[in-house]
């Protein structure tokens, strides 16, 4: 998918909002757990109630690994029922991936290839040539990780080289790579003062966003610095939605939160675009 | 599997080589391809004609997933195959992860439970909270990426904070992290002059080493500086060994070359143990 098309999609639906999907078997409602497949069921049934509401969503790939060949089968059924049904939305693969050209590249492959996702999240520590390769396949976006919503962010992200924090020289170097303009960036919500930095050195890319909700992060904060005329953000919500309720509820649960949180989005966007 | 128990095998083999198992259905043996499932079938006959040279495997887990379901399958056999026929080796899940907190969870799960794996690579951008939920296992370790071999290295992983680069750094900061000790490093033998700077910073840690042969890394200049009295390397190589040959001769081939490191290795702890 290309940046003008999610664009499109978010003036139609009036939402910005991705919905992380980390889906936990010990989580998730118990009437579902007879299922053939409780996590695919659960997931099905989160997407059919909210599709109208979010642009996007974010399997967690940890989540789906931790259930070894069966996790993997619940992934690609998730991926393929979204590209089936619901082609407009855009898909991302939260991988947090990287590694040199090579392997890069078979990872690319895993994901764009293979899985069919518009994105993965990469990780930047290996440098350009480990980035590089996700970024020449067309009409796909790396998420390259700049600033996360975790307490450890402080351990190297915000270290100073020379007179500027790691992440601002990832994101800073990472702009000079082949095919920038496939690029978007995470950046944690819970350090919402941080996006005025940020876009003022990528004005241009988006930006996914975690850590609304669960981690405490305010997204009027966040769109205060961080919008731009494309609108530029994908706000992040996972727990705080598919988690709603335990209970036979939870896909009208699941609703209730993704509206609250798109009716917040159309306020935001009013007189915007 | 504990540090003593590799100690012990690397004295018993003279010997602290690991074969990378980055397996691409493009380079294996033409006459491999009609098998039900190549991949396992390659890694197994590599496997049976090293075992004795080698004290570890190293699959690369980006070439698994590269398959799709497929590919988890042949990694989850290959993986069982080793522990079953030779539990003495040691194995490392090449996977370069890193997320946060409840997601690294879900990750050590995978490859240390489902899996079993005595130990994965993962990526320090996150911080600590991202590294800890691994280092938690235990008899396991957690091999962090220090200082890679590609030349993406140098875009962030040397770049000074304050007076010292960044992969000193990771390494400073990892050695406080709960359960440290399961620590073992990620140090790139492109640059061997390296290593005696990192050996002043984790004297007693087991260093992963990739970059010998076709990278262009040289097992002497590494030794010199990165052998410490529990001999502390582990020196991968993938490419040099696994398709020495692509013809039916590739276990023989794979065999001479494994057997040329393994030669060069006694010979360098000749009086050191």
């Amino acid at each position: 998918m290309t940046t003008q098309q999610l664009f499109e999609q978010i003036k139609k639906k009036q939402s910005f909002l991705c919905i992380g999907l980390d889906v936990d078997m010990s989580k998730i409602p118990a009437h579902l757990l007879g299922e053939q497949d409780p996590i695919f069921s659960f997931n099905k049934a989160i997407i059919d109630a909210t599709h109208d509401l979010a642009v996007s969503y974010k399997p967690n790939i940890a989540f789906y690994e931790a259930y070894g060949i069966k996790g993997w089968e619940s992934l690609k059924k998730t991926i393929d029922y979204i590209n089936t049904n619901y082609p407009e939305l855009y898909t991302i693969a939260d991988a947090k991936r990287g590694d040199i050209g090579n392997t890069a590249s078979m990872y690319a492959k895993a994901f764009f290839e293979d899985m069919s996702f518009d994105s993965v999240t990469v990780a930047p520590y290996m440098g350009k040539d480990s980035v590089e390769p996700f970024l020449a396949f067309e009409d796909k976006h790396t998420i390259l990780l700049a600033l996360t919503s975790n307490q450890g962010a402080f351990d190297f992200q915000t270290q100073l080289v020379g007179t500027k924090p790691m992440y601002q020289v990832v994101l800073e170097k990472s702009q000079t790579y082949a095919n920038a303009e496939n690029l978007m960036y995470v950046v944690g919500a819970t350090k919402a003062e941080y996006f005025k930095e940020i876009r003022a050195i990528v004005p241009n890319n988006f930006l996914l966003v975690p850590g609304v909700g669960a981690q405490g992060g305010n997204l009027q904060d966040v769109c205060k610095y961080g919008l731009n005329d494309q609108v530029g953000l994908l706000i992040n919500s996972s727990r705080g939605i598919i988690y709603a309720s335990s209970g036979s509820d939870f896909k009208e649960k699941a609703r209730e939160q993704a509206l609250l949180l798109q009716r917040e989005m159309s306020e935001i966007l009013k007189g915007r675009l």
